[in-house]
């Protein structure tokens, strides 16, 4: 058994959800490419292809090097790639497999044509767009003048058009999914037709995440989702009504190092294990804690220091130094970010495998 | 220059620091032993070795591990081993460095001797009391009673007592750092008091964080303080005035990736790049945002995507696409932890270097 804490990841559930969003893709006849930020390895990256992806996403142009050393051939970096030298790395890659890369300025994209230009290149490129989360990507009533402005740059190839806006509706959290989702599809949609208007060839409609993609993908027009934290999911997608608990599969597993009173114990993981940007207590989840502990439901994971996790308890519940409690995070993505290692259980056997792509920062 | 995101160390201030508080220590005739948690890197715990410290902290044996193996040869780690294996781990590493190890309960402590004895072998151990924090440590009120159990079992040496409190008094946080110091301080020295009245040979008596030890060591009694934050400094610690901004040694390097309207921007550092354990607005620090933006003091780092850090600008802030901003964030010790690599800035000259100690969970 793995020492503690350590990232168990439940390979049966894993291919259930795989398989799953590949289901609904196909049944809404859009593509699927999913976001890998979420695992960065590339042996479920191959999984997710081998259920019907037709390629992956990933945020940075190290991630996209990693993956594609181990195989993946198609691969859409999500991201807007604005200094020279990852413009030169991204033109690099694009030599032996089919990348494609965001852009969401002027200044950026003339960067990037200009590189590609002296190497003799033509990058593929989409659009970023904002459609309300007000993260990047070009304003919405800006975007067909961006796109007409990009479509003229000599060294690249305009072929879509993506957003991200998860959980939203006007920049605010939402719990009406299926409203967040045909509005994200539907706004991005009537912007291609009106790009197409003005002579701009978009193929490509990308849009949706975890939450939000299987009613983007039912929009007429959408060509692809990009879903992430899908192949897991996580606390916060159960309190979404997203997943089950039970469809969850991925899990901290700690040991209990400390019962100083009746109402708390202490277990061995805190803020360097489970990761903290989706906090207790923020609208409209509401969570309660840092993750929901399968042994205790009941049980509050109500503060963490670096190495250490706070469980508030009722009094006199019965765990004890040494026992191992397994806590579904609140936020996957960002919680395995923190592990250099994760542990694959499949019938009974268990593999401890580098998260190949973490770490990538630059 | 690396690519960002990248996180910065100033290798003259950190000197600073570690020179300013090696003489606190000295002035105030107490031993400096700092938690490495911060930095990780064992060339620092050298060098705050080299000026004085007696031996460094750490949470975890596998940092222990790591730190022995560079060549530090005194190492107390500050957290109760409970699991066969890592109580294994720990008598095989204190067979070749002066090894310390935390226990906080008689389980935990009876295997302790128990796997000591097996190996014909006795283990120095330090009881970890609780002063407010509610975290580990036995209750105050039950410490005397444990000193003088675990004293009496056969295959460990009770060598002292300890207690984390930070900047907090009867558990809630405090801006009066003075009192929070020198109160910690008076707890562990009567307790101490108590046990050797009960015929327990204490020793050390360890308290004192980075916000606290300054006071905790003019305290009559106290043996030794353990601050870890101070090598680097950081916001938080700035807006307890335990330092200045000027003195953070350590930020990190982003780039502006789009500029979509006047009011904001978006650099290429988010959730895994800064940690969230330190949360804005939060009593009593009042931190507005996740850092302090070195060229533009009043904007505010306001949201944290994963790979996106959205800040809100005055109106026609200059900052455009490609610009780098230097960011102090609100905990190092946590933003660290995310990073595979450190960059070490001395004089003209930057050093990559891998945070060895980091991503130790085991």
């Amino acid at each position: 058994m793995p020492e503690t804490p350590y990232l168990l990841i439940d390979m049966a559930k894993t291919r259930v959800n795989i398989q799953a969003m590949a289901e609904i893709a196909e049944a809404n006849g859009v593509r699927l490419r999913p976001h890998t930020k979420t695992h960065k390895l590339p042996s479920l990256a191959k999984r997710q292809m081998e259920a019907g992806a037709v390629g992956i996403t990933v945020a940075k142009i190290s991630e996209a090097e990693v993956m594609a050393q181990h195989g993946i051939e198609d691969i859409f970096v999500a991201y807007p790639l604005v200094t020279e030298s990852k413009v030169e790395r991204a033109v690099e890659l694009s030599r032996t497999i089919r990348l494609i890369v965001g852009a969401d300025s002027y200044e950026g994209a003339r960067k990037l044509s200009d590189i590609a230009g002296r190497h003799g290149h033509v990058l593929n490129v989409r659009l970023e767009v904002d459609t309300g989360f007000k993260r990047t990507g070009v304003l919405y009533d800006e975007a067909v003048a961006l796109a007409d402005q990009i479509n003229r740059l000599p060294h690249l190839s305009l072929t879509g058009i993506y957003t991200f806006r998860g959980a939203t509706i006007d920049g605010q959290a939402t719990l009406d999914l299926e409203r967040a989702g045909i509005e994200e599809g539907q706004l991005m949609v009537k912007l291609a037709d009106e790009m197409r208007n003005q002579g701009i060839s978009i193929t490509d409609v990308s849009v949706g995440s975890t939450p939000t993609g299987r009613y983007a993908a039912g929009v007429r027009g959408v060509t692809e989702i990009r879903p992430g934290t899908y192949i897991f999911n996580d606390r916060m997608q159960a309190m979404l009504g997203v997943s089950t608990l039970d469809e969850c599969a991925a899990a901290i597993v700690t040991t209990v190092v400390s019962r100083p009173a009746a109402d708390y114990c202490i277990v061995d993981g805190g803020s360097k294990t489970f990761a903290t940007d989706v906090q207790p207590g923020t609208e409209p989840l509401q969570l309660k804690g840092f993750g929901h502990i399968a042994e205790a439901p009941d049980a509050v994971l109500e503060r963490l220091s670096e190495e250490h996790g706070i469980i508030r308890l009722a009094p006199h519940h019965p765990f004890r130094v040494g026992d191992r409690l397994h806590i579904i995070p609140n936020h996957i993505c960002s919680t395995l970010n923190l592990h250099n290692n994760v542990y694959l259980a499949d019938g009974g056997l268990i593999d401890k495998v580098p998260v190949l792509a973490r770490g990538m920062l630059e």
